[in-house]
């Protein structure tokens, strides 16, 4: 049950979102700069180091809902997203995003965990400044965003199958206001 | 050093703010809605929230910035905040901003760390939903403001006497673009 009266009909974030309109308002543009962006890393990439930072932080509503909106990006494919929250160092991904998802763990932890010779890794892996500043933003954004879904104690649905229903509006349509619509079932 | 190319006249987050103007855009908004608000919660309350999430994080560049903001709202007062960062419990402020300080501490560790028994301890001391909400809310997004600051390893002033005067300005002018203006020494 929710900390605080919060809308049942709406799960995970969606629900505080909706409680508090607006810090909803510089969150869900934080969110769409930051995942939704094609400069440098893709927003499959981008989604695979939100997901990977929710998946250590344990937050079930946040990895499965950006686990699903990357296999959506990878037109259904969920393997590729399921071994990299089992092993990414084994997953099939690119060297790079291997590199960026080191960094984004040690950013899970605390911001000093990040070592020189991390960042120096990326770098040599083809990372650019912009890529290393976005890596460290996002998994420091779902610090916030695991932090703030579980520390309301939200209601994530137990139902997997609706998960990749909410994916496909987000790949399409954005981290608009239409987060409001289209209530996913919360059970 | 920092991990990125950074103008080297800016401490800590403001470097971070410069190099990425688009995000820097609701990183503010959120901010100045989270910290400046007086709905429940005094600024001066949300700056120690602020403060204590910081400290834990042992972030110095934020918990000396937003250490001074309290004790400028304080008029001056230092020996609160200092009590505070040392244990909020023996520290002379109200039975409900220390069950809040409580509950900010939980989501420093991790979200699910928070527990009915520590919300219903605040209800007790006059804490409303709003209250708590704004609670999580600003110690998630400190849990992102110390990672972003210290994961790419910005520069923070190690003269304590310059947060005082940066402090007066974000209390008279709020987090708005000003933070690009009048550089504080990074020495």
């Amino acid at each position: 049950m929710p900390h605080i009266d919060l809308d049942e009909n709406l799960p995970g974030i969606r629900a505080l979102l909706a409680f508090s309109p607006e810090t909803a308002k510089p969150l869900g543009e934080l969110t769409e700069l930051l995942l939704r962006s094609n400069e440098g890393l893709s927003p499959a990439e981008r989604e695979m180091i939100a997901t990977h930072v929710s998946y250590l932080n344990d937050c079930f509503y946040c990895h499965q809902s950006h686990g699903a909106i990357v296999s959506c990006y990878l037109n259904g494919d969920n393997e590729t997203v399921n071994a990299v929250k089992r092993d990414y160092q084994a997953a099939p991904v690119s060297e790079k995003l291997k590199s960026l998802l080191t960094i984004a763990g040690k950013v899970q932890q605390s911001g000093k965990a990040v070592l020189a010779e991390d960042i120096e890794h990326a770098k040599e892996q083809g990372a650019t400044d912009r890529d290393i500043h976005d890596t460290v933003l996002i998994a420091a954004a779902f610090c916030l965003f695991n932090r703030y879904v579980d520390g309301l104690a939200t209601i994530a649905p137990e139902d997997l199958s609706t998960y990749p229903l909410r994916a496909r509006q987000i790949v399409e349509k954005g981290y608009g206001n239409h987060i409001f619509l289209n209530p996913q079932p919360t059970k």
